[in-house]
């Protein structure tokens, strides 16, 4: 394998999945029981999948693994790698397995961050596709956003059809997928009467719309038209509230979306299934692909991989305690994924200097994995550390992170999948498919969704954070009582926190301990079912770093593409 | 045939497409001789195509006949609707055809127009697909047009890598395929030092973006990064100008638009070849789909038949001395669209009226379509006045224009294409093939590209508008300056009027004579390659209206949607 070794160190992620050989979608399909006249394919290598393929009795018997991570550097973790590879493997093994990812977003490919269709020898294709418009359903949920605010401004500008919305409550906002600073914060309807009512607002980035989260929690087109119906929008001048349906905005926004519901099927690099659909972020939304993707994979194979964004502070305690809640679903194993490099970097050791070898920084940093694990197993959950692979890891480091997984009582495995794709993931396969076939039971939630708002967020601060106290600011005490009143006080709550530490606060890393979690505000997602508490400083549109990965990339007229990653 | 008709009286345009059977794309593909490898499938009844089918000597010889119109009413004359219903008659007649016609926007959509895929029984289908996202083209420009507004804004926030652009002198706008008039004159950047520099700016309906512009231009990708590395951005605080290329933008957003540079194939009600691609108004912009599209057509049959927005003033007059004059194409024949409605609104009938008879005020109507008919000979073409029959319209009306177009010498048919489809127009088909057959030249343009842009305005509004002068305001003539410091004055000019009469004034219906033109500003669209002198009280984003469209829609779990047209 060392000559492989040696031509895979001169490839990129890019070139690696443009000299894949590719399946027809159709074969892809095929392998799991879907015959060519119910896919709707979107060129060669992508297709939809009509709803009426999701069958709850598979969906009961098919087993769903969760793989989600310790608290992550800048550089991420390699969850989706991770997932990837897992799938591979556990073919290899003989398990039928697809794995089931969010869409990636276009701002973090144009800035710094990159696409988000794995990495090396665990991708999956056509990843120029996947990490562009893909089958379009993030400009449909982007259409279907701002028809709303349109609809808002046009009703607030018209005196004959006007349900008097008071222009300074509207809470509601533009999005646009792309990180873009200057829109944060603007003034629109400038210009005099005929440019609208002048007002303040703001467009946040498409995977933190509202409309992101309910096309992920919905189950079917009357439902996706019910949840976007109770959209809040804001406060009519009488102090009453204004939801999208009073604006008989939901059958056209759902129009707009009719393709949007349907999941995306492509393949693994090894030509396994993928279902790629919804990409809601994790820190500032639920963080994970939709039920309908989720059941349509369990409504294919025996085995489902699937992952949640960021740590599992944030991406696992939203998968369980919201997705899972809303749709019935739980996973039978947790893969928490570490890195030696992340490892070191919550011990202390610089960012500039991860590659260099550091026992001392390491084992200091195991405390926020074992945080991790301990969270797992609060949930009741079976949990498999996967150790991503670096090539600049030394045995030395790897057998300090086995030696305490093991003292732990925790199954440990190192993930090679990026180098080797299913070759270098059948250790993790086989163990995972034993914490699958030693579980039989159900995840335990953090909370009741009947508690309070505050008690819930104290439960989830205290219980998965480590947190000792919430401090409400004066906007999050008065949001509480908005709360109460539009009645969306029994419904889960959705955190939006920093990836980077288990506080509020970003620099903190390893594991914090005796600190108050600050709520700032909370706003209202009540089409989507839940409330979202903002902490610490969080924003929901980013902007593009001093060099834009933008400016590197090119194509010429065979269409190739070059420097996108 | 009359049970027949009247069943179609109870048939909306969406319920018609709805209930026909659809040919599967592979066939209508077929057809024409495109091989089902060849094809990139979007589902089962739209695929995009290759630029490599595009075969310059079969398009010397295919016969190009360009749709345009006299000066519309408000609720537009009909002009998709024929060019549709005369390719089915040319098809029936034994002329292989195929139509190449513009892709919608959805602002019009949701508003008050409705969609833009002919009507009745003269229909491109799947109707619904192409009124909403379609194969995603409107959301790559969309997309494009913005990275290079958050790259603009980036490079002006970040000192390290920094161009020197004065925030004052920022040209380029955002885009958003919606009618939402409280995104026309914004503020951006609020909120401080992270919410990057406070400027005023806005946005424009995706139609009207010179992404749009460039795309419906290129020859292929090579020459679309050429011309998107070319578009004026701005100045630096030294006054120099900065191109899209100083930011290195051109090759992400050639990226972006890899696959919206294809064209799309689709089929008309009676099965024939469609070609639907690039949507630019033809008020704001150069009103007509891609050269790429339009050289797709006429490499695959015969005949194309084509269309330019509005009336011939605005879109034909672009067709011929833009994108004919940079493509080397000219049609053969152009089929001048007329109502009765309309010819009795230009001599005076009100709006609510149109359908009750009234031959004095169509007889003063008249001359209205007569200029035009004398503008079509302006450019040496053949004229055949193709009357658009509405269920209203009464034997004496229809005598009346019969009888003045013999007098000028111009072949007119009566086209039924919106009640009968292809049986209704291949009289009118007849002709076209008459005149087509009869005329060996080439169009004569209206102007010289090397004459100055003053001169230019200055012809097209003497020769086609009627007027006897031309005004330019204080920030035209500066804009003249600038125009020749970028060296874009050897380019065509793209005139932005109203569509609604031949002068700058809408209410001005009829042949306006003695009148001004006032030329406000010129815009610069050097990546497209033309300026673009703006008339009147032209607006680049249109608003919602009191009522919109989008309140009435809806769609069910089967997918059934109703209420668009």
């Amino acid at each position: 394998m060392s000559t492989a070794t040696f031509n895979k160190k001169h490839k990129t992620d890019l070139e690696i999945a443009q000299s894949a050989k590719l399946r027809h979608i159709r074969e892809v399909a095929g392998s799991v029981g879907i015959s060519e006249d119910q896919l709707e394919m979107y060129g060669n290598y992508k297709a939809k999948l009509p709803l009426h393929l999701i069958d709850e009795a598979k969906v009961a018997k098919s087993h769903l693994v969760l793989v989600t991570a310790m608290t992550p550097t800048p550089a991420g973790e390699g969850k989706t790698t991770t997932s990837i590879g897992l799938t591979e493997g556990l073919n290899k093994i003989g398990k039928q397995t697809t794995v089931v990812l969010r869409e990636p977003s276009l701002g973090p490919v144009f800035g710094m961050k990159g696409g988000a269709a794995g990495g090396g020898y665990s991708q999956v294709v056509p990843m120029e596709d996947i990490n562009l418009h893909f089958t379009g359903d993030f400009a449909a949920i982007e259409k279907a956003n701002n028809l709303l605010a349109a609809l808002i401004d046009n009703n607030i500008q018209n005196p004959k059809n006007n349900l008097g919305i008071d222009p300074r409550t509207v809470e509601w906002k533009r999005v646009m997928d792309m990180n873009d600073r200057a829109l944060r914060n603007i003034v629109t309807g400038l210009g005099g009467k005929p440019g609208g009512m002048m007002r303040e607002t703001g467009f946040n980035i498409t995977a933190a719309s509202e409309i992101m989260a309910i096309l992920c929690l919905a189950k079917d087109i009357e439902d996706l038209k019910e949840k976007i119906g109770n959209i809040y929008v804001g406060d009519t001048y009488d102090g009453k509230a204004v939801f999208a349906r009073d604006l008989n905005a939901q059958g056209a926004m759902a129009v707009l979306l009719k393709d949007a519901i349907k999941p995306n099927l492509v393949q693994t690099l090894e030509g396994n299934p993928a279902i790629i659909h919804g990409g809601p972020f994790a820190n500032i939304a639920q963080g994970t692909n939709s039920v309908i993707a989720t059941k349509m994979g369990m409504s294919l194979t025996e085995y489902v991989v699937t992952e949640a964004g960021f740590g599992a502070d944030l991406g696992a305690e939203k998968f369980l305690n919201i997705k899972c809640g809303y749709s019935g679903l739980s996973p039978k194993a947790v893969v928490l994924v570490a890195t030696i490099r992340a490892l070191k970097y919550h011990g202390g050791q610089p960012l500039q200097e991860l590659t260099i070898p550091d026992t001392v920084s390491l084992a200091k940093g195991l405390a926020n994995l074992e945080k991790h694990i301990e969270n797992i197993r609060i949930y009741g959950l079976p949990a498999v550390v996967s150790i991503n692979k670096f090539v600049s890891d030394t045995n030395e480091e790897v057998a300090i992170i086995e030696k305490r997984c093991k003292e732990l009582g925790v199954s440990v495995a190192i993930c090679e999948g990026w180098e080797f794709g299913g070759e270098g993931t059948t250790k993790l396969a086989s163990q995972v498919v034993e914490a699958v076939e030693g579980f039989d039971g159900k995840y335990k939630p953090v909370y009741d969704w009947n508690w309070s708002v505050k008690e819930k967020i104290e439960a989830v601060a205290r219980k998965i954070y480590g947190a000792r106290d919430v401090e409400f600011l004066p906007k999050a005490k008065q949001n509480l009582r908005k709360i109460e009143r539009i009645g969306l006080n029994d419904k889960p709550i959705c955190i939006a926190k920093t990836q980077n530490s288990f506080s509020d606060d970003p620099k903190w890393l390893g594991k914090p301990e005796n600190f108050t979690l600050t709520v700032r505000e909370i706003e209202i997602a009540s089409g989507a079912g839940f409330s979202i508490p903002v902490t610490g400083n969080m924003l929901r549109m980013p902007g593009l770093p001093a060099l834009p990965a933008a400016e590197g990339m090119d194509i010429d007229n065979a269409g190739r593409i070059t420097g996108l990653s």
